[in-house]
């Protein structure tokens, strides 16, 4: 299916993606890998959740950690313009017939919960606590030096479906990888904020988090990381990189934690906030839309993901993602 | 004056700045510094202009070098959402009594030629010839490594009237220095895509073109060009820098060419996209908004500018800008 | 075989490692390579021959490309104190048994040349023609910006003997590899200059050059010449990083021309030139002392190397150097 | 005078410097700088003195502070071959007419006592207690992280006598600066390590410490430096800076302590252990020798200095230094 042209008036203004809820299944150790060693920010913490945030954000929280039985994910969460854009939202996912759903959400004004076509948690908000700037509090930096949250890239059993759905709504394609034969998508990043995603969709069974990515100031601060996860118990927790991807030209590196949430670290995107900015298109047999410099992945990375809390898995009719390994 | 709420409906839809036409008067010396030294790329090139773009930039130029006979900059250029947007924004300038024209561009659609009330020459567009990306071709990457204009940063002579003209236009003010004992505002940064500032208005006889930033990777990127051209002739040329700015948190490098126009090389924006995201406020006796790190700057950079083709210069009726110097 | 005691008063004064003849088989390719993509500057080029330096370097060459009829190594060069220790070196080679010549190079002064007794070439000399500085040319400064070669990595098929035969020259082990159970070394590094090596030998089919390696500024410079490398032609010549060894702490990215020789380029060494300085023991299983972060080498990194022009091979009695590989 | 001819057979053989004594008026205050900010760690601590070694070094330290009434400095210290090598230099200084005295000192082996003609207080030692290397125990990574002491730098009222004073000991001339009209030294940089100094002189009123440096990874992390010092109250102490020297092609910063004691933290050194290592020679004329891009240093820079406790000062007859200011 050809890329849908983007949508410059959609149904409702979200200005970006905003947080993720990870259930984790051991609550210390996970404030020991995301605070203590990645150096996101502790902004509320209880006897079941920790609310964090990157240095440059006021926002409350960009990931709740919350102790759960099992680690899936509970929800991505979306930022829009003003109340109204909440409305209007709450209609167009209704006239989809997808459940809706006004909920309570701690620090958080109103809140839309719904789901996608294939499942997927969403909830959309306008209000969250804002909170003072600490950018300059450079004695609270620590570990990766984490700025923001960038995306999050989920598996989709049915890539081109997702784009559409996506694109309905307002995002926008920046790169895809198409199978030249078939013209189906075989993966896709979609934007609303002006870098390269707030969301993207990799074929596969679905729909789980492939990861959450944050963005970091330079490629020396992933290194550093990695010199820091290696020497204090983490390395088995290093994952992939660092590398170059030929797709978004990001310098990345992917860790998981142990219930198997996948991070990754980047930096290197670029603007794409023009109305006709022109998505790049990647061949399916081009080996450096993945690895820009050659080196291999890992299985695990092409194969595993994040559940999400409540929804069922399809499998994707495409084959098997062509695995560029060792 | 308090800073204004910010418009969340403008009139029209500005993207982004987008480019800065910069009269020289030796296009030859302009070639060898922006080009050899800097890195941008040429796009065009006769005998009286030069096109540049920076290395992610997809739209024909945001710099044009212009032979002339005096050292001036010639337009301020911003692109709209969409054609309907160049009509709204004509009626808009002509109902404060603006001067308004339809003008013809190179590489470029339909152009809005008009000033802003102290004489500003602004252009507006929709459409600029659209380039193949060279954002991976790093073969060409040379100099600095400019990603792509970052923001226009002006001497105006009314602060207050300049941030809520530019206001009532759509622009959000994101940091600003302000009189605690007048309640004026001696300069603001105002910004439509979503980073610190497409614009910035500093106290001072104006309309005058303080800087047009560029974006680069890294800080060492910065290195790289002071120590290029403190080699290479061009030692005079450097005006200001490294360091850091308390406001805005950039990394910045200033450096002049033989005609004045000066131009910031930065890094270490931050993301500002969200519709109640708050302005912050710096004190005018806070030294450390100019230079966190205590640095003096010289006194060129608090005094000289670039004059704008056409306009008349005004004074300020605040007393000068206090000068941090050693 | 336990590690030898440091030879404080080595029989004589060799200063650093000097320079390697790379043998090359098509010499304009290797031009393009070395030159144009690694950025090494050419000080003396004729129809066979491109000598070059790195960046730091006032001494005439690191490096000399040769055009001939196989890719293999032609000779691995050390600097001597004085004249006096050349006579002095060639005395002690004598005793040894070892073949011995006064020969005649270009750009270079008296050489002796030798073998070690696994038939590796070898020369010495103290005086090489002595050339302008141009580290702050900065103008001339390409690719991954080598500013000085910095050691020699050779296959060895009896490592315990090259160690005690390299320590009574006057070599001091820096770290090594050891088997708990038999005591034999796998692996060791020496240096004279005061860094972690001008020498290493890893066990193997040899005597062969695993690699010569170049010192560059910071990991961002190998970094640059990965994306250059990746998007100009030379993917596949990337072979393994970038990564971090946890032997010698180095950050590391091999790389390998068309005949197989291969370079290392790193940084992050350290300084050793204590007379006590102790030697770090690896544990032949620890998998961190390959790659700090659990990053798997390829296998050719582990088996291939270049050999040495008239040098027989001889296979090693230790079984197969353990493999970390995905 | 011209610069003497390298000493290649000096008459006992050092090392390398080593250590330096800061005397302290408020030693808690001094703990909070250099091991909470700088990163220096602690690895003996008492009531009246704090013992610190940088990130690679295994000797057991490489600065004491030590509680004082006056913010002077105790002693400088260097290491030496072996222990037949400290007779060798009681016997120098003794037939120099110089003081010298074998002294206890903690944590180290025999000490010989002494002191330049100048009265710079000097001590010599083979034996310090050695330390477990942390250098990849990244998690104790802070400040600046300093790896290692890397040189001197003293005011001299007599510059080319203290060059032909410490010629004669063996250290190396590597660059200096000469006033053409008279031929004398203003300025030299003397090494016995392989870099481009251990030990420097700068014409002044002395013997003074001008400082004392340290060797960092990257300029990233002298960035780090700036941005945590500038926002943690330490924005007065620093003084100059970052910033590249011609001479020595170093990218540094410098900061002060309370007690005026000034560190310079830079990185970009370059090899200089060939015997026939050309002194580059610097015309006094030339500002670029000290700020390669074209920045002025602020007055107390060139004037101010920590007194060596016991030394006598002595004015210099050269007319003062001059001085690069804006």
């Amino acid at each position: 299916m050809p890329i849908p042209q983007p949508n410059l008036y959609p149904p409702f203004n979200i200005v970006r993606l905003s947080h993720v809820e990870l259930r984790v299944t051991d609550l210390q150790w996970a404030r020991a890998y995301y605070v203590d060693t990645l150096g996101l920010q502790i902004t509320h913490e209880d006897k079941a959740h920790i609310y964090l945030r990157a240095m440059e954000e006021r926002g409350h929280h960009c990931v709740i950690l919350k102790q759960a039985d099992t680690g899936d994910v509970g929800v991505l969460g979306f930022k829009v313009w003003d109340e109204e854009q909440l409305d209007k939202a709450e209609s167009w996912f209704r006239s989809r017939d997808l459940p809706t759903a006004w909920i309570e959400r701690p620090f958080m004004g109103r809140v839309l919960q719904t789901r996608d076509p294939w499942g997927t948690p969403l909830e959309f908000y306008r209000e969250m606590d804002r909170l003072p700037s600490i950018m300059q509090h450079y004695t609270l930096y620590r570990g990766v030096k984490p700025l923001r949250i960038d995306h999050f890239n989920l598996f989709a059993p049915d890539v081109d479906g997702a784009v559409q759905f996506y694109s309905d709504m307002g995002f926008r394609v920046t790169e895809y990888t198409a199978d030249e034969e078939t013209g189906r998508s075989w993966a896709a990043w979609m934007h609303r904020k002006g870098g390269v995603h707030d969301i993207a969709f990799t074929n596969g069974t679905g729909p789980r988090l492939h990861h959450v990515a944050f963005w970091v100031p330079t490629p020396l601060n992933i290194i550093d990381l990695l010199d820091l996860m290696s020497t204090t118990g983490y390395v088995e927790n290093i994952e992939r990189g660092p590398g170059r991807h030929g797709i978004s030209n990001a310098f990345f590196l992917y860790i998981r934690d142990r219930d198997g949430h996948r991070t990754e670290i980047y930096c290197s995107d670029y603007q794409t906030i023009d109305p006709d900015h022109e998505p790049i298109k990647w061949d399916l047999k081009d080996p450096q839309r993945q690895t820009l410099w050659g080196a291999p992945a890992p299985r695990t990375w092409f194969e595993e993901g994040s559940a999400f809390n409540g929804a069922t898995l399809a499998e994707s009719d495409l084959k098997a993602q062509p695995i560029v390994a060792p």
